[in-house]
């Protein structure tokens, strides 16, 4: 397959010529070689497949009539409310994850990991849904599963167990969240969540809202457990809100330790929140890479399928401005989410897998905060939707 | 004119009646009056016309090539970059001003205010260019011009006369900017903006971007001269980062002393700084309301001319998730905003003055997340806008 007349990342024009699913070579126009299919760039902007790196494509409600939000302020009201939601209307995880997966894929969206709950109540049901999504997926969206014990593990008696046969089941990765907030005995949940892992062989991600010196506190046990189990580009920190709000010195710290260990963080670029910012980790070496986090579920309405959308909130929230800087907001929904998570791809450049997006815009900063519509979606070097809309097959 | 079967901000679907441009009923379904126009709502949500409260409409690029914005990070790289860009490519305030209003027309702003450059490279040649906009825009939009000092007064001498020469060719507000941040002389700085507001009688509305301590004594002066001076209902605060850096009870000292002078709060919801919240303003008695600030200019390359877009904004910024939470969102961009500006109507109220618009959403909630298309736009009873593009006419 050949791509002519776009423009990678707003450098000059060239052809993208992919071969095995993959890009074999960017340059300047040349014939194509015989029987391959050739698609007209029309000079519009090549982006390489976006990440979404931090989902719970289980929760969303995308497309089912609205869900009228009367939920209590605090995570265990929201987390309560949801299961117990959930318990009563028989939520369907596949299908919800399957349309959402498709709209994500025909927003240009090639890679996904997203959370699914684990808990006593719903059991496995969750995650057999989104790993039959995944399954479907497969041949044109690689999606990770992360077996997440959004209730506690500790909190719910019996998750460790519920988590152990979730990766059994076919998790890719082991999920934790707010060690001393949720589950009050930081070493017992880090031991299941560390423990599973090893046994498996599966990374971690941890989701960490707690605040101040108590993250930092849970986040140095982590990184104790990632050096001494020598995890090194294992682990994930998700959100990280203590990272901003400790003394400058502390931070510095606990990020040179997250950098030495290639210890990534997912971030949603939450405004409402003091979050990990772009300058600071780029600074710092530490990959950061972003994601919608819920989209339009019983814990909030926000969050839309367009990855390019999600780079303009991280811009706007790490109050990016120049040409330069733009560019950085679209790496944290595409080479350092593929860092991040572990996603091969993600750039555009030879022998790399053939995920490539064309927009309309003069410059990617254009593209980011215009979310130019998708002209072209390409995942693994089939053409998967146009116009922003799937093809026929896909 | 009658709309049929709609649903005023999601309530049960009615009939609204407009006569000689205003709300005359809203109400069960009954016969339209004899030679009305009735328009088929289709069960349609139903909001009032839209305000955008805080503008710059002489600098937008909009429509023009992409900037490639390479300016420096302070407060005056930024001033000085625009001024010089202006002059060296003779920019027009006025096409790019007209272009702009009527995106905001087309998606349902009805009401505008926009501050203009008055300065001693530019004169009033942007004030002229954006008056000129107010004149042709005035049938089917309202627009309040700020005579906006973006230079400084003091720190460019000539600029107070050009303020009093602006007020006299028909500014609607006298503007002012960081007294102490950029004058680096408060009281003088404040001396002629209030004593313009007095001779001319009108309106105050001052950029605040002083951080913390700063901007808390510069808006204690600001009180002091409001209080003295009688403007109750008269001053406007643009962003008031300072109310969110300082000590709650020193911010909720200064919030009451708002609350009983009528001093608003305009706020573009920034991500990635201290901005007054929603539930703070609320709790306080003080009106705040939105705008975009720049849209696509020198400075950066955000915002849209789409209101609700922006009230997304101000619900992420305050993490407003709850129904009700997001109708307090859609207020900042309608009814406060015609509050803290001045503007009538904005309101779906008999009496109001008759600016409607309809879009396909379930809830109000639905319509800001998903930043509905406009599907009718009626201002002042008249059609507008149909489908998001203005009808042959407007």
């Amino acid at each position: 397959m050949l791509i002519r007349n776009v423009r990678p990342l707003g450098e000059a024009a060239c052809d993208i010529l992919i071969e095995g699913g993959r890009i074999a070579a960017i340059g300047p126009s040349s014939a194509a070689p015989a029987g391959a299919d050739v698609e007209k760039g029309r000079g519009l902007l090549a982006l390489p497949g976006l990440v979404e790196g931090h989902s719970h494509l289980d929760k969303t409600l995308w497309g089912l009539g609205w869900y009228r939000n009367d939920v209590g302020p605090n995570l265990t009201d929201k987390i309560d409310n949801e299961r117990r939601y959930r318990a009563e209307t028989n939520h369907d995880a596949g299908a919800a994850s399957l349309a959402m997966a498709r709209r994500l894929l025909a927003n240009g969206t090639t890679s996904v990991r997203t959370f699914v709950d684990v808990d006593t109540d719903a059991g496995l049901k969750h995650l057999h849904g989104v790993i039959a999504t995944r399954g479907t997926m497969a041949p044109i969206q690689r999606m990770q599963v992360v077996a997440f014990p959004q209730s506690g593990i500790l909190r719910m008696p019996g998750t460790d167990r519920l988590l152990d046969e979730a990766m059994t089941a076919g998790a890719d990765v082991v999920g934790g969240l707010d060690p001393c907030g949720i589950d009050r005995d930081p070493v017992r949940h880090l031991d299941v969540v560390f423990g599973l892992a090893q046994k498996h062989g599966k990374p971690v991600d941890i989701h960490l809202h707690e605040p101040g010196e108590m993250g930092a506190f849970s986040l140095d046990l982590i990184l104790e457990r990632t050096a001494a189990l020598g995890m090194r580009g294992s682990v994930v920190i998700s959100h990280g809100f203590c990272l901003a709000m400790i003394e400058p010195a502390q931070r510095d710290a606990l990020l040179a330790r997250m950098a030495q260990w290639e210890v990534s963080i997912a971030t949603t670029a939450a405004p409402s929140r003091p979050v990990p910012t772009v300058p600071m980790c780029r600074a710092a070496g530490v990959t950061l890479f972003a994601g919608n986090d819920g989209m339009r579920d019983t814990w909030g309405p926000y969050g839309t399928p367009d990855m390019l959308e999600r780079a303009m909130i991280v811009g706007l929230r790490s109050n990016l401005r120049r040409d330069e800087e733009l560019l950085w907001a679209l790496e944290t929904v595409s080479a350092a989410g593929a860092r991040g998570c572990g996603f091969d791809g993600h750039v555009l450049e030879p022998g790399a897998r053939a995920d490539v997006v064309l927009v309309e815009a003069e410059t990617v900063a254009e593209a980011v905060v215009s979310r130019s519509p998708r002209q072209l979606v390409v995942s693994g070097g089939r053409v998967i939707a146009r116009g922003g809309s799937l093809v026929g097959g896909a």
